[in-house]
C-alpha cells in the first residue's frame, strides 16, 4: 500500500465528498499533532480545488492532560475570548470544517471527572456558536479519522504498534470506501440507500418507537410532530451537499424531549472526555434519566449527565443494522464516529435543528416548544445488539416492525 | 545519550534560567510541531514549578508554506482580531514566554518575497503589542532551539537525517551548557563574565565606533548619549533575572537613528522568512541603508528594508568575539539564535528600549527624540569576521580599541 497516494486519496475525499468545499471557501481543519501529515494533504487538496484559506487548529492531549492534572477549576472554567472567535468567526462567515477524530481513549484516565468536566462545559459554551452553525447545517462539515498509535493499540491489544496502526489504516480505507474503484461515485451509491430509508421513515410519521431486547433494554420513545429523519449525505443551508460523518451507515431523528419512557442498556464503551464510561443502564422517565449504573467510568457519566439543565435527556435517536459491515467487523474502535455507524444509539443533549420541519429556521425557543432538546452538549451511546427489537406506531395508528433482531425489518 | 534525560534537563533550563518562571504565572510556548516532545517536556517542568497554565501554540511551515503559495495577498494581509488577542492578552496579563526556534531554512524558498513579506508585515502589525512588552522587558522571554531534521541536514549536508540531527543537538546542548555538571551555575558564571565587558562599555560612554576589516567594511556608527549596554542576562521591569536568548555571546546597544555612515560587508547568511539572503553589502548614509547588493536573496532583503519608513535603518550594535564557543564551532546554523551568538551583528528595525536610561518609561516619541529606531521588524545580521577592528571615541574623546583582528581588545 503507498500510504502517501492513499492520504492523497482520502484527502481529496475529505474536501469534495465530505465537506464539499466552494472555490474561494475558508477550509478550517482541526487535528491531534500527531496527524499533521493528513492534515497537509488536505489543505494541499484544498488549495487545489482554489480555498481562499486553509486554518489549522493542532491540539495535544498531552499537553492537554498535564492541564487538566494541574491548573485550577477556575482556570479551566475560563475560556478566552480570542479562542472562541478563533472558531466562531470563520462559521458565521460561511467557512467548512474538516475534524479529524483520532484521540486516545485513555488520554484523561485517572484525571478527576470534575475536571475534564469544567474544561468541556466551558469549551463547549465558548464554542456555542460555532456548534449551532454546525448543528443546522448552516456550513459544512465532516469529521474524519486517521490512526494514531496510542489508538490503535487500544483497538488491536495483541500487535506491535506498527501493525495495529497499519490495521486500523485498512479498517479505516474500508469503511469510508476508498479501496473501491472510484470512492465518490461509491459514496453516491451508498447515500442513495439510506436515502431510501429515509423516504419510507418519513412517509410513515411514526409518534413512537418501542426498543426491547434481551439485555434488559425495554424503551418508549416518542417522536415529534414534523420530525424528519436524516441520513447519508445532507444538504446545507444553500443546497449544497456534504457528508457529515465519514464513515455513517445511520438515518436519524429527534425524540421528543420529555416522552422517552423506560430502560436501555449500553452495547458498547462510551469515550467522554478522554474517559471510558462502559457497561451502563439507564433509566428514564418523562424524558429524563432518573437512574443509572455504570461498570466503569460511573463519575465521567454522572458529570456528563449533570452538565446543564437538560444534558440528561435525549436529543437523538438512531438506527444502524447490525449487519453494517463496521459492525461485522466485530472491532470496539472506542471512537464514536465508528462504534456509532456500528449500532443503534441514541444521544444525550442537544438535538439537531434539521430533524424537524423548518427546525433551521426556528428560535431556539420555538426548536423547545415542538419537543427538541437543547443543551451544549451531543454525545451519542451505543444501544445496538444482534437481538435489538424495534417497533414503530405510525401516523395511522398501525404497529410496524422496523428492526427485527438487529436488523432492518423493512 | 539518553535523550529522554536530556530534554528534561533542557526543558528545565528553559523554565529555571530562561524565564524564570514564578508559581502561578502563566507559560506559553511557541513550537513548530516536529518539536512537541521538547513543548511536552516544558510545560511539564512549568506546572512542577507551579505555572497557573501553560499555552502552547503548535505552528506548521509546510501549511504556511501552501497558504503563503495559494492565497492572495490581501488574505495573506488580512490578520485576525483574535489572532492579536492569542498573544497580546497574555503579555499584557505579564505571562512568560518560550520560543523554540528551528525552522527548516528552505521553508519558503522559491516563494515570492511580497507574499511572505505582505503576511511578516502584517503578522508584526498584529503582534506589536506583543513584541513590546517583549522586547521593553515587560515580560521575560527565552528563545532556545531544538533540531528539526530539515534544519539538521541543511546544518550537516553531508551525513544521513539521524546522525544530522544527532550532531545538532550535541552542537546546542554543548553551546547551551547541558553537558556541565550543573547548567544553572555554568550560566551564572557566564553571566558574570559578560556582565563584566558591559560594566567597562558602560563607563566608557562611547560616543562612536568605527568598524573595518578586509571584507570591505568601514563603518562608524554613532551612540545615543544615555545608550546602555546589555548582554547576559536581563531584568524583568520588577527586578527578576532572565535569559532571553540560550544560548548567548553578546553584549548590545543601540545606534544613533540616524548617524551611521559607510559600508559594511556581511559574515554569514541571514534567514529571513523562510528564504536565505546571503553574500550582501550594505551602504549607509545618515543612517539609512542607500544602496546594497546581495549574491544570494536580493528580492527578500530588497522587501525587508521596505517593511516600513525605519525597516532600512539600524536599531542594534552587538559584539561577540570571534573566538566564541560558536563561531569555534565553524558551523554555519542557518539560525539567527546561533549564528548571531558567532559574530558581530547589527540588526535592521527596531531599537530596544532597554539600552537606553529609563527607556521602558519613554514613550515612542520621546525614544525617537532620543535617536532610538522604531519599526515593525527587528532583524539580526552577522558582520563579524577574524580580522575585525572596532575603535571608539569615548567620553573623554580617547580612541579605544575595543576590538583587535576580531576579538575582545579590552
Amino acid at each position: 500500500m503507498d500510504i502517501n497516494n492513499m492520504l492523497k486519496k482520502y484527502a481529496s475525499l475529505a474536501v469534495k465528498k465530505g465537506v464539499n468545499l466552494q472555490k474561494n471557501q475558508v477550509l478550517m481543519i482541526n487535528t491531534p499533532i500527531e496527524c499533521y501529515d493528513f492534515a497537509r494533504a488536505i489543505a494541499e487538496e484544498a488549495y487545489k480545488e482554489g480555498a481562499k484559506e486553509v486554518i489549522v487548529r493542532y491540539s495535544d492531549q498531552v499537553i492537554q492532560r498535564l492541564t487538566l492534572e494541574n491548573a485550577s477549576i477556575e482556570t479551566l472554567s475560563n475560556m478566552p475570548e480570542w479562542f472562541s472567535e478563533s472558531y466562531n468567526k470563520y462559521a458565521k462567515e460561511g467557512c467548512c470544517v474538516i475534524s479529524i477524530s483520532a484521540s486516545d481513549p485513555d488520554a484523561y484516565k485517572g484525571v478527576p471527572a470534575e475536571k475534564v468536566s469544567a474544561y468541556q462545559q466551558a469549551r463547549s459554551k465558548a464554542l456555542k456558536e460555532y456548534y449551532e452553525l454546525s448543528m443546522s447545517n448552516k456550513i459544512r462539515w465532516t469529521v474524519i479519522s486517521v490512526p494514531t498509535e496510542k489508538w490503535a493499540k487500544k483497538v488491536f491489544k495483541d500487535v506491535s504498534t506498527d501493525e495495529a496502526v497499519n490495521k486500523l489504516w485498512d479498517q479505516i480505507f474500508k469503511v469510508v470506501r476508498l479501496y473501491e474503484e472510484d470512492p465518490i461515485k461509491a459514496w453516491d451509491k451508498h447515500n442513495a440507500k439510506l436515502h431510501e430509508k429515509l423516504k419510507f421513515l418519513n412517509d410513515q410519521k411514526f409518534k413512537s418507537l418501542h426498543y426491547t431486547n434481551s439485555k434488559g433494554t425495554d424503551l418508549t420513545i416518542e417522536l415529534p410532530e414534523g420530525h424528519i429523519w436524516g441520513g447519508g449525505s445532507e444538504y446545507c443551508y444553500n443546497g449544497l451537499e456534504f457528508n457529515a460523518n465519514m464513515p455513517t451507515e445511520e438515518v436519524f431523528t429527534m425524540p421528543k424531549r420529555d416522552a422517552v419512557n423506560g430502560t436501555v442498556v449500553s452495547s458498547k464503551p462510551l469515550i467522554y472526555g478522554g474517559n471510558v464510561i462502559d457497561k451502563f443502564k439507564l433509566t428514564f422517565k418523562a424524558g429524563k434519566v432518573v437512574d443509572f449504573t455504570a461498570e466503569e467510568g460511573y463519575d465521567t457519566l454522572k458529570k456528563l449527565l449533570e452538565t446543564d439543565e437538560r444534558a440528561s435527556y435525549l436529543g437523538e435517536v438512531a438506527l444502524v443494522p447490525y449487519a453494517s459491515p463496521i459492525s461485522q467487523s466485530n472491532i470496539i474502535f472506542y471512537n464514536t464516529l465508528f462504534d456509532e455507524n456500528a449500532s443503534c444509539h441514541l444521544a444525550f443533549g442537544a438535538a439537531y435543528p434539521i430533524n424537524i420541519e423548518n427546525g433551521e429556521n426556528m428560535t431556539k425557543e420555538e426548536l423547545l416548544s415542538k419537543g427538541a432538546n437543547d443543551s451544549i452538549i451531543h454525545e451519542d451511546f451505543m444501544i445496538g445488539t444482534e437481538d435489538l427489537n424495534i417497533t414503530g406506531i405510525n401516523k395511522d395508528g398501525e404497529k410496524i416492525q422496523i428492526f427485527l433482531d438487529g436488523n432492518w425489518a423493512i
